[in-house]
C-alpha cells in the first residue's frame, strides 16, 4: 500500500520535512517518531521545533551508499528554517542551536537504532552557550554527554570506556552523583573522553558541528542494518520496511536545574490497565536517566505536588493524545526552566491483562468501538494471560523484592550473561537472566529467558518495557540484590545466589523466590471474558483444538475450543500399559497375529475415545488413523532392546533384524500415514471400531457425539478412496447401532500433491484438514529434526526473515494451500476445510486461514484464545463478504 | 478425446455392431481386433462373419456387476443375424452354428485376454455338425477343445488337469500325437473333461449354448481385471481404457484335414526388418496350435508349394494390408477345406532394428512419410540397439543353439521358475528363465529375466512374441534342452547345467553359451542413423546427458548428445584417492582445516572438468555443486570407521562422534544442496575456482568451453541470491583470463517450493533445470529408499498406475513444473529450462517436457538416443506453433 508512494521518484526536497509540514504524512515515510510530533505539532502541543529526514532517504542512501545528489543543500536549507525559527544559529559562536539526532522507522524498536543528543556542541559552542545560560555546569555537561553518546552511537565505542572514566572522576572526587561534578570536573572528563576517541579512532573527535550532523544521520541510516536492528525485526516479525527515518529536533533540557525536568508517563496503568496517569520523572536530568534506569525516578503524583501547573497541563495533553490516537499513550515530556514540551507520544506497551482492561473499558468509556478494542489487543501476547501463575499460597521463601515490572511467573537457572541465556535455553534449559540493568544489546538473550530479573531500572527501564512488549514475568529496580559478574554470584542480603541455581519470579508482585514453585492454572476476569465475547461474535473462523487426552480437551474447553481438529491416536499408544501390545503387534509374524495384538488395544482406545467424546459433547472430534512409521514405536538403546526382547519373549538378535527391516532412510518420507493402513488394513479396522463403538457407547448416556475419521498422508485420490471403502465397511457393520449418528471421514492434506491434485480427492473426503507442519517439510524440503543444522544460520544471515515452521509460508506453502483450497471447492463447494498443523495458534497464519477461506483453525489448547483474537481480527481486517487483496 | 464420445448414454442396440457395420468405428470401442475384422470386412477381405459386443458394454457391466437392461435382447437379435447370413442355427440340432468368442481391447495385449473357441457345440449339437460334415471325428475334437478351453477360462480350471487326461488316453492307446486320436478316443476323453468340469466346479458341464455364451462373455469382461490382465497393462503403462470388447464370429476349422491349415505371417521380418513374407503354419490344425508353440510349424515359403493359389491370394491381401494400414503386419489366416479366411491383422510386433529398417525403408517405398516413420518406432524399444552385444569372436562354449527369437544379448544365472525369476530379480540378480514354454501367467518373471530360453514353441510362440514386444533377447524351441524341473536341472546332450549356474544368450544367432562372455558395444548401422538424421530435424526439444565421467560424456556423444545436462561433482569424490581427502575436509574442526583439504581436492576436480569440456566441445556442460549431505562421505561400518580413524589420524570415539554429529533423521530433507555451500562456502569457492580455471586451461587448446553451474536444493529466492553473489565473486577473480567468456550460473529445481516461488527466483538464474527425481519425492512425500515397503503394494493393487519415479506424474509434479515455467517466463521469458532427472529419458516424460515448453532434456548416456526419438514424435504429436490440449 505505502510502497507505491514511497517509490515514486524524489526530488532532494522531498527527503525532508519540517513538523508543521508534516502533519499529513505516513508514518511509513516520516518514520513513527517523525510523523507523531508533525501531528501533535499540529495538536497545537508544545512540541519543540524540527524536521525529519524521510525513509526515503535512508533507503536511498543504503542502496548507493551516498546520499542522493542535492540533498546536501536540501538539507542546509530545512536547517536554516529552523535556526530562523529558534531565533538561534547552528554552530553559532553567540547563540547557538543544539539539536537531537533521533532515528525513528515506521514501526516502533524502542532502544534498537540510535539517538544522538546535544549535538552542535564544540569547544567553541560550549563557551557561548555557557555564556548565553550563565550556566556552565549545565553546558559542560551537555558537552559530557553529548561527547559520550556521539563516540558510542556515530563512532562506535564502548560506553563502558566512558563510564568508567566517568566513575574514576567522580571516585577522585569522592563525588556519588553524575549531577554533583562541578564545571571543572566536566571539563577534565570531557578531555579525557576526547583522548578516548582520539586513542580508539586514531583521528580528533569532530568539531565541526556540520560533520558531527553528516556522520550522525550516515549512522543511523546504517543503523537499520546493525544485528541488533535485525533481530528486533526478526523477533517481532516486522518486513517491508524502507528503513528508518532522523528527525533532527532542537534540544530542550529537563538538566538546567530544580525548575527542569524529564519523564515518561503512560495515560492509563500498563502493567494492570486501570485508568490512572502513571509515569515517572527526574527533577534535574535528561531523557535518558529515567530510560537507562540509572537514578530511580519518582512517582508522576509527586509532579502534582513540586510542579501543579505543569501537572495539569500534562493532564490536560494526557486526555488530548488519548482521544486523539484513541489508545492508551507512552508519553515523554521535559520541562525547561519551568516550560513543558512533549517529545513524544506513542501506544504505549503494555500486559495484557492490561491491554484486555484498557480495550474493554475504553469501549465502555465510549471512546473507542467494540472492533478497535479487539484490534488493540496483541493476539500472541494473551499467553501471558493464559498460562499459569504463582499460587497465593506458595509457601516458598522469598528471597526478596523489587518492582513489579512485568506480570506472571516465570521458574528458572540464574543466568548473568545473556549468551548462556541464550544458549542453555537452546538446549531446552529454563533460565532466569539475572542483570544489574539490560540493555538492546541483551534482547536475544532476554528472548530466551523465562524471565527477567534486574538490580537497577525503574519500571520504564529497558528491562521492563521489553518484557512487557513480550510478555514475559519481569522484575526490575531490585535493590537489595548484589551481581557479582565476575564469581557469577548474586547476594541477596548476605544471601549466595549461585548461577545455575533455580529461582521463581513473581512479576505481578515483585517477588523473588528461591528454588521452583509449582504454578497454578491462570484465572480468567471479566474483561477477558466480556472480550472474548466480542471475538466470538465478530470471527469467521472456528476454533477447535489438537489434543489427545481428556486433560488437554478439557482445558481447551474452558478456553472455548469448539472441538477437537486433531486427535492423534499414536501418543495414546505410547503410553506405559499400551507401548508393549503395539509392540506385540508390529512383531507379529502374519496378519493373525497383528490382529490378536490389536484386540488388545482395542478396549484401550474405544476408553479414550470415550473420555473425548463426553468432555466435547456437542462438538466435532477429529481422530487421526494412526501415522507415524511402526519402528517409532521400537526401542532404540540396546538396553531398551534387551528388555523388550525379554518381554516379548524373542531373542535380541530377532528383535534386532525386526527393527532393521523397520528402518528407514528417511522415516519422514516412508512407510507411514495411509500407506500403514492400505497394508496393515487390520490396524485400521481396530482404530473404527473402536471409535465407532465409542461413539454409540456414549451417545447413550445422552451426550452429543460427532466422530470425524482423518486419513493421514494421503497423496493419491485412490488412497482416500480405498480407505474410505475399508472405514465404511466398519462403519456399516454397526449401522443399526449408529441410527442418524453420522460417521464422517476425511483426510489430512500434508502433501503438495494432495493440494495439487484437491479437486480428485475431494469427492472421496467429507472434510480436508491442512497439516502445516508436514506440508511446510515437504514443500521446503526441510525436515524440522534436521533444519537446526541451517535453518538458525538462515535467519541470523536473513536468508529468511520468518522460520516457516512458526508462520505459513505464504508464497509457497499458502500458495498450495490456495491451489488446494481452489481445487477442492470447485468440485465440492460444501467441503469443510481447516488446519491443524501448530500453524493454528499463529496470529499471522489464522489470518492467512481466514482470507483463503476455511472453516476452521485448531491448535493447543493454551493458544484456543489466541487464534480466536487472531481470528477475530482478520475478520475485521478482511471482511469475508469483500473479495481479498 | 475418445471418452466424450464413449461416455455418452448409449441404448442396448449400440452395445452391439455386426463387422459390415463397424468399419468407421474406433478401436477404442470395438477393441483392436474388433475394429480390425469391421475395416477387413470392408476392404472386402475373405473374414468369417460375426459381429461385436463394445467395450462401453464391458464398463457398464464391470460397474454394475450385470449386464444393462435390454443388452441379451439385442445379443439375440445379432445372433439371428449372423445366423441367417451363414444359413445355420446356434444351438441347431440339424445344422448348428459354431462361433469364437474372443476379447479385444483397444490396444493389443497378446495372449493376457481369454478366448474361446468352438463354442455352440453340446451332445446333441456335435452329432448333427458330425452328420453334416460326415467328420465325427473332427466334430469330437472340435467338442473336446471346446470343453477343455471353456473349462480353463470361463470356469476357471487349471488347463493341467485337462491335458493330463489327454496324455493317458494317448498313453493308454499308445499314440504320439493328439492327431492320431480317433473318434472314440476323443468322445471318452469328452466324457473324462466334463468330469473333471463336474469335480472341479460340483455343477455340470452347461449344455445350453445360450448359456455357455452369456458365460464367455461375461468371463472374457472379468478377466479385465484379472491379474495378468493389471500387470500387463501396468507393464505396458496401458490407462484410460473402458475395457475389452468381445468379438463373436462364425467358426473356421484349420483341422477338417489335409486341405485345411491355419498360420499366422508377417508381411516383413519382425527379427531384422528385410522385406520378406515371413511367417508359419500347419497343416490339419487350429490357430491356438501355431501360437502355443506345442507342433513346430513349417515355414511360409512352404505353402506356396503346398497350396500355390492361396499362397498367392495370401501374398496379394498382405499387400493390401500394408498398404491400408501402412505399417509392418501380423496377419492370421485360416484354411477350411481350400478357402482361405483371414482371422486377424494387426501392426506386427518387431526387434528394434527391425521397426527402424521397416520405417526407413518403407519411406523409401514411398510407402509412408518421415514423420510417419518416426511414429512407428517405439522410443523405448530403442534399447535393444544401444546395449552391449555379444562379440563375434567371444570364444565361450556353444552349449546348443535355438530359434534366434529376439536379438540381443543377455548373461544370467539359470531359474526354472518366474517367481524366482522376480525374488532373484529384486535381489539385484541377473537371470536367464529356462521354461520348456512360457503362457501368460509368467509375465512378471519374463519381465524380470535379462532373457528366455525355451526348449518347444517357435518364432511366433507366447515367450519369442513377448521378448521381441520387451526388446529383451530370447531363444526358443532349442530341442535339445530336457528341462526336469522337480531337481532344478536342465540337461543339454548329457551336459547338466544346475539351477544357478551362469549362461549367456544370443538371441540374434540363437546360442546358448556356457558362462558369462563380456558384451561388446552395440554398432549403430545407417537405417538408424537415416532416422536419427529425421528425428533430429523434427524435435523441439535438445537432447543433454547425464554424465560424471569424459567415458559416459564420450558415450553420450557417440549418441548424439548435445551436451552435459547433470554433472554431479560429488561423484568424482567417491574415487578411491579422493574419499579420503573429503573426509579430510569434513572433519576439519574449523574453515582454515576445511580450505587446507579443499586445496588437495582442487587439482583433481579441475582435472575432471577439463576433460568433461575436452569431451563436450562446443556444447553446453553444466556441473552441479556439492549435493549431498556430508555424512554420506562417512564410513558406516565399524572396521571402515576404524579403518579411516587410523588413516586420519585420529581416535574411533572422535570420528564416531563427527559421524553421530553428521547423522540426520531425514538426510533426504536436511542440511544438503546449498545449504551446504551456505554454511560452508569455501566448498563453494574450491569447486567454482576448479571449474573456472579448467574452462580457461581448456580453451587455451582451441576447444569451445561453455561452463555452466548450477546450485543444488534451492528453496527460496535468497539461497540462489546469495550463491550468485558468492560464485561470481570467485569468477570475477577470472575477470580478465576469461574475457568473453560466459560462465552461466543457474538452479536445480527439485523443490516444490521453488516451483511456486520461480517467479521470484528466475531473476537470479541464467537457467532452471528440473530435477524430477527429488522433486517426485517431495511431491509425493515418498523417499525412494523406503518406497519398496508400500509401492510394490500400490502398483499391484491399481492404488497408482504408474510409478512415479519412472514416468512424470503429470497430475502433480507435472502440476508444480507447469506452474514454475508459466511464473518464470512471465517473469524472463528468454529462460533456458531443462530437465536433469532420470524422466529424461523416459519417453512419455519426454513428451511432458514438450509439452510445457522446456528447452532441453539430460538423460543416461543410453538413453539419449531414445529420448530424441521421444521429443521428436511428441513434436510430430503436437506442434508448438498450436496450444496444446
Amino acid at each position: 500500500m505505502a510502497d507505491q508512494t514511497l517509490n515514486e521518484v524524489s526530488t532532494p526536497d522531498t527527503y525532508i520535512y519540517a513538523f508543521h509540514e508534516g502533519a499529513e504524512l505516513s508514518k511509513e515515510l516520516l518514520g513513527g517518531k517523525g510523523a507523531v510530533l508533525a501531528q501533535m505539532t499540529s495538536f497545537g502541543l508544545p512540541v519543540p521545533p524540527g524536521f525529519t529526514v524521510t525513509t526515503q532517504a535512508c533507503s536511498a542512501y543504503l542502496e548507493r551508499g551516498a546520499m542522493p545528489t542535492g540533498f546536501w543543500e536540501a538539507f542546509d536549507a530545512q536547517l536554516k528554517k529552523l535556526e530562523e525559527k529558534m531565533g538561534k544559529g547552528f554552530g553559532s559562536d553567540s547563540n547557538p542551536l543544539l539539536v537531537s539526532v533521533r532515528s525513528g522507522a515506521a514501526i516502533s524498536m524502542p532502544g534498537m537504532m540510535d539517538t544522538v543528543l546535544n549535538l552542535g556542541l564544540n569547544d567553541s559552542t560550549v563557551e557561548a552557550l555557557a555564556h548565553k545560560t550563565g550556566n556552565p555546569r549545565f553546558c559542560w555537561d551537555a558537552y559530557r554527554r553529548f561527547v559520550q553518546m556521539y563516540g558510542n552511537v556515530v563512532l562506535g565505542i564502548d560506553h563502558h570506556a566512558f563510564e568508567s572514566l566517568l566513575e574514576d572522576v567522580k571516585a577522585s572526587s569522592n563525588k556519588q552523583l553524575d549531577t554533583q561534578l562541578d564545571e571543572a570536573e566536566l571539563r577534565e572528563l570531557v578531555r579525557r573522553y576526547k583522548q578516548v576517541v582520539q586513542e580508539k579512532t586514531r583521528l580528533p573527535f569532530p568539531d565541526s558541528p556540520r560533520e558531527q550532523m553528516e556522520k550522525a544521520i550516515i549512522a543511523v541510516f546504517s543503523s537499520w542494518n546493525n544485528k541488533r536492528a535485525i533481530t528486533y525485526r526478526k523477533i517481532h516479525k516486522i518486513t517491508g520496511l524502507l528503513g528508518t527515518a532522523v528527525t533532527i529536533q532542537s534540544m530542550v533540557f529537563g538538566n538546567m536545574g530544580e525548575s527542569s525536568g524529564t519523564g515518561v508517563a503512560f495515560t492509563r496503568n500498563p502493567s494492570n490497565g486501570e485508568k490512572e496517569f502513571y509515569g515517572e520523572f527526574l527533577i534535574n536530568a535528561q531523557g535518558e536517566d529515567v530510560v537507562a534506569g540509572i537514578r530511580t525516578p519518582q512517582k508522576i503524583d509527586e509532579l502534582e505536588r513540586l510542579m501543579p501547573t505543569i501537572y495539569a497541563q500534562l493532564v490536560e495533553i494526557k486526555e488530548t493524545l488519548e482521544k486523539r490516537y484513541r489508545n492508551m499513550q507512552d508519553i515523554e515530556f521535559t520541562v525547561e526552566e519551568g516550560r513543558l514540551y512533549i517529545l513524544q507520544t506513542r501506544n504505549g506497551k503494555r500486559t495484557a491483562a492490561a491491554a484486555v482492561r484498557i480495550a474493554t473499558e475504553m469501549v465502555s468509556e465510549g471512546l473507542i468501538s467494540r472492533d478497535e478494542a479487539i484490534l488493540q489487543v496483541d493476539a500472541l501476547q494473551l499467553n501471558q494471560l493464559l498460562h499459569p501463575c504463582l499460587p497465593a499460597d506458595h509457601g516458598g521463601q522469598v528471597l526478596t523484592k523489587g518492582l513489579p515490572a512485568s506480570p506472571g511467573a516465570a521458574v528458572g537457572v540464574v543466568t548473568f550473561s545473556p549468551e548462556e541465556a541464550y544458549e542453555l535455553s537452546e538446549k531446552g534449559r529454563r533460565v532466569i537472566l539475572v542483570r544489574r540493568e539490560t540493555s538492546p544489546e541483551d534482547i536475544q538473550g532476554m528472548y530466551a529467558a523465562q524471565g527477567i530479573l534486574t538490580s537497577t531500572g525503574g519500571m520504564t527501564s529497558h528491562a521492563a518495557v521489553v518484557c512487557r512488549g513480550m510478555g514475559k514475568p519481569c522484575i526490575a529496580g531490585c535493590a537489595s540484590l548484589k551481581i557479582d559478574y565476575p564469581n557469577q554470584q548474586l547476594n541477596i542480603d548476605g544471601r549466595v545466589i549461585e548461577a545455575g541455581e533455580v529461582i521463581t519470579l513473581d512479576g505481578t508482585t515483585g517477588e523473588v523466590i528461591l528454588g521452583e514453585i509449582e504454578l497454578a492454572p491462570p484465572v480468567l476476569n471479566s474483561h477477558f471474558k466480556e472480550l472474548m465475547g466480542w471475538v466470538d461474535e465478530r470471527r469467521d473462523l472456528r476454533v477447535r483444538t489438537n489434543a489427545d487426552c481428556s486433560e488437554d480437551a478439557g482445558k481447551a474447553r474452558e478456553f472455548g475450543a469448539e472441538g477437537i481438529g486433531l486427535c492423534r491416536t499414536e501418543h495414546m499408544f505410547f503410553q506405559d500399559d499400551r507401548i508393549s501390545k503395539i509392540r506385540e503387534m508390529i512383531l507379529a509374524k502374519n496378519e493373525e497375529g497383528r490382529r490378536k495384538a490389536l484386540s488388545k488395544l482395542l478396549p484401550l482406545q474405544k476408553a479414550d475415545f470415550k473420555e473425548l467424546f463426553n468432555v466435547m459433547d456437542g462438538f466435532p472430534v477429529t481422530i487421526r488413523l494412526l501415522d507415524p512409521p511402526l519402528h517409532e514405536f521400537i526401542p532404540t538403546t540396546p538396553e531398551q532392546m534387551g528388555e523388550m526382547a525379554k518381554l516379548m519373549e524373542i531373542s535380541t538378535e530377532e528383535l534386532t533384524q525386526t527393527a532393521a527391516m523397520l528402518h528407514e532412510v528417511n522415516p519422514m518420507l516412508g512407510h507411514r500415514g495411509c500407506r500403514l493402513a492400505m497394508t496393515y488394513p487390520e490396524i485400521t479396522e481396530m482404530q473404527v471400531q473402536a471409535i465407532v463403538e465409542a461413539a454409540i457407547e456414549v451417545r447413550k448416556s445422552g451426550v452429543k457425539v460427532i466422530p470425524e475419521i482423518e486419513v493421514p498422508f494421503v497423496g493419491m485420490a485412490t488412497e482416500l478412496k480405498m480407505m474410505r471403502q475399508l472405514i465404511q465397511k466398519v462403519v456399516s457393520r454397526y449401522a443399526e447401532a449408529l441410527g442418524d449418528l453420522q460417521v464422517k471421514i476425511g483426510t489430512m492434506i500434508e502433501l503438495p500433491r494432495a493440494c495439487l491434485t484437491a479437486d480428485e480427492i475431494a469427492p472421496h473426503a467429507d472434510f480436508f484438514s491442512f497439516g502445516t507442519n508436514d506440508l511446510t517439510q515437504m514443500t521446503f524440503g526441510m525436515s524440522r529434526d534436521d533444519a537446526g543444522k541451517f535453518l538458525p544460520h538462515y535467519l541470523e544471515n536473513a536468508v529468511t526473515e520468518t522460520d516457516p515452521t512458526e508462520t505459513i509460508d505464504r508464497q509457497g506453502v499458502g500458495r498450495l494451500m490456495q491451489i488446494c483450497v481452489d481445487l477442492a471447492r470447485q468440485e465440492k463447494p460444501e467441503l469443510e476445510m481447516g488446519i491443524c498443523g501448530e500453524h493454528g495458534g499463529d496470529p499471522r497464519s489464522v489470518e492467512f486461514c481466514h482470507l483463503i477461506g476455511l472453516d476452521y483453525v485448531s491448535c493447543s489448547p493454551y493458544r484456543v484464545p489466541i487464534a480466536k483474537v487472531a481470528a477475530a481480527q482478520a475478520a475485521i481486517r478482511h471482511p469475508r463478504t469483500t473479495p481479498t487483496a
